[in-house]
């Protein structure tokens, strides 16, 4: 790497990764990332391992004029899994749709046909592919977070999304300008997920 | 973030992340990272998102006293797996526990217990600690590469590794310095893996 010092290269990447805090779509707002800057973005997701290079995932970038789609399958997928949903409850499901400006769908590829590779390496991959989208994102000073749900996992939103039934949906990652700070959350200790065989 | 502008702590993630490569274990000499570094490179898996603070993955370091036991497990999941294995496939499998001086096994934490979160979730997030991983490693100018195999899937590996039936083994990941390196593996295009809605 040409960037410094050993030492400084170590210092920015700890210091990029431990800054880095989730920031909930409901926190985005604009102004969002900039054609330039989503290339830099998704470009950061094809620098994931990939085993075997199957490209075990894919990404489906929803574009502002494609939310109210969205938002209609979210209000859809509550009242399927909830018919007794109020229209207050409605109208919020809709809302989830139009939070963060720039909004892209993670999709796992399962399809055994791609290769050998197990299905979880595949959604370790994805899970690579998120962590340097995230990082390039908080890089360039924006927020950024993941957002799931059961909607997630809807047939409105497989069908909405063109899915096959070897494609999974894993999450949403939102990107924009932090609104509003929270504290920033403490981080588990080492011994709390590490153990020596 | 306090490392300078804000043009260089963009062009230190994007250098930091584009010039990462896969480096297979079977390259991976010593030295390894020191207890120093072996606490920064886990640390920074602490660092990933976790929807619901479930630490939805945890890691189990082998030590050099414990590589032979790791080696065994292999060779008996191959014997298990293909009962026609000769003594030389048997060694070859055995070495593969030796390879990398800092290793460490990824696990998934299914537990339903633990909380409300999609497995799917819990397996991105512990991607996001492997990248985190990977890119410390990086940085501090070693070499690093995630591993499967039939043999991680084994029953030998569940009894070695003490793993909860919801647990489930996700990889190896070394860390080492390159011995020989490889020519660098082209990444895919942003159009290979991204559409629009």
């Amino acid at each position: 790497m040409d960037l410094g010092t050993a030492q400084e290269v170590l210092d920015a990447a700890l210091t990029l990764i431990h800054t880095r805090q989730h920031a909930s779509p409901k926190r985005l707002d604009e102004p969002g990332p900039d054609p330039g800057q989503i290339e830099m973005i998704l470009g950061a997701a094809g620098a994931a391992p990939d085993h075997g290079r199957l490209n075990p995932w894919r990404l489906i970038v929803i574009p502002p004029e494609r939310r109210q789609l969205l938002g209609a399958a979210f209000a859809e997928a509550l009242v399927e899994r909830d018919g007794d949903a109020t229209e207050v409850q409605k109208q919020e499901a809709m809302a989830k749709a139009f939070r963060g400006p720039f909004l892209v769908l993670v999709v796992a590829r399962l399809d055994p046909a791609l290769g050998d590779t197990h299905p979880q390496e595949r959604i370790i991959s994805a899970g690579c592919a998120v962590q340097n989208m995230l990082l390039v994102a908080h890089a360039m000073g924006y927020g950024a977070g993941l957002a799931s749900g059961r909607a997630l996992y809807s047939r409105q939103m497989n069908l909405l999304f063109g899915l096959r039934a070897d494609e999974k949906p894993l999450c949403f990652l939102s990107v924009g300008t932090v609104s509003r700070s929270k504290p920033t959350r403490p981080r588990p200790l080492i011994s709390d997920y590490t153990s020596t065989l």
